[in-house]
């Protein structure tokens, strides 16, 4: 046990006071792990879009103050009591989905979605006792999706956190706890194209792109990317992106684009903006007969998915996935060896770092949309 | 090479003059087989609800005269230049639907959706020369989906005929050409249901009774039966269904009921009706995580299909089926062979039985809602 064990830790986080004033970092005390808890030393941690969602906070009943942040690496500081799959020293990655073990989903091989430890992002506190594990002078400081890797040490629970192999760069694999993940097993996972076959991405931000080499690792040869920002397609060649189509740039839908392309529609697709219309030309642009459509991006509340239900009956599929159907524990070990022998590439993904001390530019690379991943250096 | 090879031959056939009115046994000659077709002669033919959906002929381009009938058990008589595998005195099966062997489709191992030979219901000539094979004195008789077997000899695509084992009988697997693989094969071709798991089946018709026997053979232990007419259970349960919901009888959403019924959702849905709101029901009532559902049913021109997008994004997956994905010359043999060792039950599809003469009947007793399967006896 390491000499914190069981004691308050003050560190620094980087608090979100309000919604879309930029973090302060802050002198926080967390508190020990409760049952079935674990504390981490968080080394390195990136920025994802839903951070920043929900630190706008535009349309959401706002929870402040919060600390953010769901994608990290760390090591085990402490665990608390009946924590058994992990010790004090574990490399590991706070997932914001976990994996109780017990609940009907974590039992049936096809589902992710644990019960208990499903996403839940209105919830601010720990399950255990609704309390929450960070306060500054007494104040209480709300969690996020059960992760909060904006500070040195965070608190999460044991079924969150996956162990992983040590030898990995804790400042590569940090990316794999949300967006990277997403899109590579929506492609690896639930679409599962075939080499030689073709797959279209929508939307070539960091979980498209993941998916894009998703589909380049299963040795798909046509790789057509679809964005509305054609500056995209560049870099999107370094993700087995060979193709381009902006649905801006041509008068009939998207989907007819790609139909024409392709001799009658691609063998898979992945949408991931979460816009309702790329959803819908998703489906429409596959082949009948086998073609498998699979939804990643999150739509808004009042969105109607819509399509003609014969482009059912003529053998298509449409799937949706969370967190690319990874089962936190059970998976990421085993996406983290691809990483180590060479197969899954996640340094082209990492485009800026930044020091933990300036963690609002992170914010700005994003909202100007020059970065894929910032990887934010927590001891600086 | 049978006396008749090459030769018009002369035989009884029902001939439908108009829309709707009753069959009349006339005359007719049939030319014998061009190039890759091959004429056979029927000795048991079934009436599917899609005969009496074109004999109707309501909101369609009407094509008469025309002989109807696409479910049908016979034996080869002669084949046209090119056809290999079939030969004189072959036991097969007629299929509204084919398989070419060359097309992307038939080279594909996921669909059956044929290029040249897939459904087409305003084409009444055959595909070799845009002729019929049909004529009385001189007037051509239009044919129907391909195989037109409401008539003691026909001449149908060889891509469209399935050799199959001559013990079987034909009075029972003549059913398989159409209603009962549709079902079948959506079951256990497509939903894929584990032994043990959970199905509902929407519409109890021949169909949906066929999804059932589907989900019986696959080992399902709650198989619900969701239908408007309460009746109908006492049948199914003969088919596996050991549940029933009528819709009527509730106030809220069947997907609800079913979703209380069963923890979450069920399993796998199937459904059989066509009618959009049960397309929407059997969707949202499969289980997150792992739920399948299957659309089977041929919907309305204008319908369209709308859910939240969410519902897909929570893991649910939608897929549609036509001819339960069965190959009609590469699969039917196989299914052929269920019935043969047991496994699957045709006789308690076959309600009734009828002489060629008394065809008229046979609608009579789908139109009442009387049978599941009327059996035509074409020497009678």
């Amino acid at each position: 046990m390491s000499s914190t064990a069981g004691q308050v830790i003050k560190c620094k986080a980087a608090v979100a006071w309000e919604a879309g004033k930029p973090l302060v970092i802050e002198e926080v005390e967390v508190a020990p792990p409760e049952a079935g808890e674990v504390r981490l030393k968080i080394l390195y941690t990136s920025l994802c879009h839903t951070d920043v969602y929900f630190w706008e906070a535009k349309g959401q009943t706002p929870l402040f103050p919060r600390i953010f942040g769901h994608e990290a690496g760390g090591i085990v500081e402490s665990v608390g009591e009946g924590v058994t799959h992990l010790k004090p020293g574990d490399h590991a990655l706070p997932v914001f989905t976990g994996e109780c073990g017990e609940c009907a989903h974590c039992k049936s091989e096809e589902s992710n979605m644990c019960d208990l430890l499903r996403i839940n992002t209105d919830r601010g506190v720990m399950i255990h006792d609704s309390q929450t594990r960070f306060s500054i002078k007494g104040q209480p400081i709300y969690h996020f999706v059960g992760t909060s890797t904006f500070s040195e040490y965070t608190v999460v629970h044991a079924g969150c956190v996956a162990k992983v192999n040590p030898a990995a760069p804790l400042d590569k694999i940090c990316v794999l706890s949300c967006g990277i993940c997403t899109g590579l097993g929506a492609t690896v996972n639930v679409a599962k194209p075939k080499p030689g076959s073709s797959v279209a991405i929508f939307g070539l931000g960091a979980v498209g792109l993941a998916a894009a080499e998703g589909a380049r690792i299963s040795g798909a040869s046509r790789i057509i990317g679809v964005d509305l920002v054609s500056s995209r397609f560049e870099e999107a060649k370094k993700f087995g992106v060979n193709e381009f189509v902006n649905p801006k740039d041509h008068d009939k839908p998207v989907q007819q684009v790609i139909a024409e392309m392709t001799n009658g529609g691609v063998d898979r697709a992945v949408e991931c903006t979460g816009s309702i219309q790329a959803m819908v030309s998703a489906f429409e642009c596959v082949h009948d007969g086998w073609g498998v459509a699979v939804l990643v991006g999150v739509p808004n509340k009042d969105d109607a998915f819509k399509t003609h239900p014969v482009n059912f009956l003529n053998e298509r599929t449409l799937k949706g996935t969370f967190y690319g159907n990874y089962k936190p524990r059970t998976d990421l070990p085993s996406v983290v060896e691809k990483y180590m022998n060479g197969e899954l590439e996640l340094e082209k993904f990492i485009t800026h770092t930044v020091p933990f001390s300036e963690i609002n530019k992170a914010f700005d690379y994003m909202l100007k949309g020059e970065s894929i991943r910032c990887i934010i250096r927590m001891g600086e």
